[in-house]
């Protein structure tokens, strides 16, 4: 069993109608329901409302693959929760960050750079490009591109490392280019970046986003686990 | 000096009155016309119809930088003509392969793999997007993106290694993208792949093309190159 | 069911005493008999000396990941059947290339490289240290390092391009180093460099080795697999 | 000009007098010495003793390529100025760590890991492998390898991201492996680490040393700078 925590900020669900509607139980549900159905997936939901934002060391050592979605609160998050959901990543949890999660304090710490962008709202459609089939968050998408009808527009430069392996580019109508699927490694915990879901749109319930977040899951679940993090001084090994 | 060659196939511009008209004198000397001009370099042409397609040993030891551009007769080169001017890659010659010598036999010899695209001419506009504006090859180009008014379309996936890194995505107004600007290193030698320069558009005149390529020639040229490739015994260090 | 074919050279372990001794029915069955116990593979054995190296059309449909151990007579392997297992490759195939298949034909075509090296026989002890314990191929290794008693002394620099991920050092007590464990996307196959596995010392039989190249093969097999390799003309997406 | 500062903590030259014997005016100012009689460099030095650690705005903005050594006392540099530190690499410049800097705060803020490795004093012997002699800091380098009579040992695995080009490779005599000179671009800044330099050894004297550091200013020098780090809302391009 892969067990999942989603993390959601759950503002806009709440404050805003149009997001509301579509969203009803927060985006949070939204993605533990579809992932629910996995067979080798148990899910668990905590926003940022719940009692230290709902991360405790306990949860962290029982979560295989967290998924982060957040967007105007991403500061409200304490820099030593944001540094343990850090830790646990090397330690080897694994990590996906949703849309404007790109922004939040554990992507921004794992990666070592804004991670800034630029962007607008202005309902464009997005063609995701598929840039690798053969990667295994790639399974089952087999065309060349698949299309989301409207999203909010991200451009280049984005403020990135170069990812580990380039996924997904997406085009978008108003004239812009970005890197929307990228995944890094960092010590023992694998990560993904997805830019699809922002929240005013239903991204979460098209097929290829489902897809792609359930393959994502079974790539990041950790290979290996390490209790602490050290610095060891080790014995001569030959004489 | 940097001494760069420029090889043309050198068909079009003979043929196409559209083409003859754009480059009278041949694409490979437009090029060598603003390259000349740099202080650095010192240019020299060469054409598929020379003898040997213009390629002898003596040539490829005094070539620093190597800059190639074919479409039709590809296949025209001999394979142990292509298997030279690898082999003076791989060796630490440097290598520029331009537009459709994505289909060139260097090309897919140093990639490995098919280099293969999804295509169309449809006088589509072209923006590229700098995905790394610190790159020495993007050095003055300091705009998020520069545009071509019209271009082949050249489309994702494209069938070639994960570049070492990626410097230009390309968005079309035909609703595609392409990884437009990529570098790899072959043993003692760098490649550049550029996509932009379709014989029927003045693509080899754009101030930001010339801009690339120039410092492309000066990224490219060798810092180390070996006599021969060997696999050599070798004695013990330590004892 | 994954569908492994392993292919040798077989040429060792008929001629050299030594060699038969250690591999009495040759390395390919040494390595089928440990993946034959795995329940999710099925293993077939060829040779170099079979009809066509043991290499049909019909084998490269039937195979999801190929193993290749060559070492004196890779060129004896047809220039058209090398070519073959690399298309097979770039539509999908897994491939593993074992020690002295760094200069095999298939490796070399998909490496685009010499892939030579510095090279000595001389009984060194290698110990082979873990970059990166949270790439699935590492499963199951979970120490800093494991050793190999002897194996031939391969040296840098590797003429290979930068792999995509550098997964396994080797350290020899001769005072080499050498990237001993390597993989790379090539289209839509994936490719594994294992540097262990000179045909005088007993390394298949090593339980970490064994644990590798289990965890290779599932690693390799395709998630994607495409009947031909194209370059097509598309249409306009957008109007 | 590019313009070097030289960051040292400068402890172990006052305190223990076999350092102070080797380097007695400190480590910053032996690489300031051999940086100094570069004719496109121009160098400064400051220590953790100045005030603000010698770390103002306007030198940074002064800067081009940072040098940093420290070992004991990373927690001595303050949050906020280890955090301008990393932003002025965003921003464009360039930054060489050096050896027990793997631990200084600038470093592990730009990596998004622990950099944490393995370690000991023990006097061993490092032979450095080349891995990639055509890079442009490892011009003059020429030979396969080159040795340091004496270093601390630092092996794998070690806490980083996967370099975007891995230089060097180190051999000790004890018996372990470590990649010794690693590149990454953050941003529009470039970093180089650097594993040679404990303090009780003569490294900085060594004249591939020097030559590998005079490299590496040249490399890292900035391409691109940019005033501020931001992520704007941008207009449409295309109707």
């Amino acid at each position: 069993m892969i067990r999942v925590t989603v993390w959601n900020e759950f503002l806009h669900e709440k404050t805003d109608e149009k997001v509301k509607s579509i969203y009803p139980n927060g985006i949070h549900k939204a993605i533990a329901e579809f992932l629910g159905k996995e067979e080798d997936m148990e899910v668990k939901t905590i926003t940022l409302d719940d009692e230290n934002c709902g991360i405790t060391d306990e949860l962290l050592e029982n979560t295989d693959v967290m998924i982060w979605w957040g967007h105007m609160r991403h500061w409200e998050v304490p820099d030593e929760i944001a540094m343990k959901v850090k830790e646990a990543v090397l330690r080897g949890m694994g990590m996906i960050f949703l849309h404007s999660a790109h922004h939040s304090k554990p992507f921004k710490l794992l990666m070592g750079t804004t991670c800034n962008l630029g962007w607008r709202e202005s309902d464009d459609k997005e063609r995701l490009w598929v840039i690798d089939h053969n990667h295994p968050i790639m399974e089952g998408i087999t065309d060349r591109f698949f299309e989301l009808e409207g999203e909010e527009t991200y451009m280049e430069p984005f403020g990135i490392p170069d990812p580990d392996k380039l996924l997904l580019v997406g085009w978008y109508n108003g004239g812009e280019v970005f890197r929307s699927g990228c995944i890094w490694h960092r010590e023992n915990g694998k990560v993904f970046y997805f830019q699809p879901g922002h929240e005013t749109y239903p991204t979460f319930y098209n097929e290829n986003v489902q897809k792609i977040i359930k393959n994502a899951v079974r790539w990041a679940k950790p290979v290996y686990r390490i209790p602490e993090l050290i610095c060891p001084w080790m014995p001569r090994i030959e004489e």
